[in-house]
Formats: structure tokens, C-alpha cells, sequence
């Protein structure tokens, strides 16, 4: 079962990365952009094939590794 | 104008990042776990509220700076 996973940081946590693009993008004569956010994307595969089961398996991995609960959000999709 | 925008690796392009994230997870126990992949997710504002033209904006920051060309894809994705 494959799944899709989404770490963002939550509102309100200052996010570096973004500024740091944004003030390249303004550097490469882009005009007009604003809120960028750099989160993170994964991609990975579960030999467990209850949709459920999985996005519980999925929970917990962001909960110990993937994401720092703290500071970022993360949201699963399971696909089919 | 918000977009969010994907960058993953090609296929077939080694992934040493999803690799360090697979052997973590399977030393912490999780099994049947494959094929992680990492990517990065931008979310980014722009003024432009053309959606065609704001595409070709983000487009073309991807070619610029945020995505490598040679190794990597990117997908835009603009929101009303």
C-alpha cells in the first residue's frame, strides 16, 4: 500500500528555509511573492493492505521519526 | 494567488535520504516498509491572479532555483 505523507511547520513557527527562498527569488528579480513555507514530502510503501491498519503504521513513524509533533503538522494519505 | 508545488527525484535517481529514512524506521521496528522517497513541498503566495500566467511565474522559478532540472521533477499546483 503506498501513502503519501505531508510535514509542514505550524502556523506561527518561523521557517528559515522559506525566508531564505524568498528573499532568492526576490534576488532573482521575481516580484510580488509572499508566505513562503518549505515543508516536506514523503514517499513510501506498507506491506500492510488495511487502509486503517496502515495509516495507523504511518501515525506512528511520523510520531517517533518523521515529523517533531512539537513543531510540525503532517498529514497521511494512503492510496490505494 | 497561493500554489503549492511538489519537487521529488526522478526515477531512477538514488535517493540517500529515503534510504536513511527506511533503514531508521526498520530500526525502530516497523517491517514491510519500501521505496521511501523524500521530496520537498513548497507553499508560496504570489500577486499575480491569473492562474495561467501565475503557473508560468512558478515555472519558471521552478527552472530557475527551487527544483534541479537534471535530477529532479517538479508539479505545480495553483489555488484559487
Amino acid at each position: 500500500m503506498k501513502a503519501k505523507i505531508h510535514i509542514t511547520l505550524k502556523a506561527g513557527v518561523l521557517d528559515p528555509q522559506g525566508k531564505a527562498i524568498e528573499g532568492a527569488l526576490t534576488g532573482l528579480g521575481f516580484t510580488g511573492i509572499g508566505n513562503v513555507r518549505q515543508g516536506k514530502f514523503i514517499e513510501l510503501e506498507v506491506s500492510e493492505s488495511d487502509p486503517a491498519k496502515a495509516r495507523s503504521q504511518i501515525e506512528e513513524m511520523c510520531q517517533k521519526l518523521l515529523a517533531n509533533p512539537v513543531m510540525e503538522n503532517y498529514e497521511i494519505e494512503v492510496l490505494g
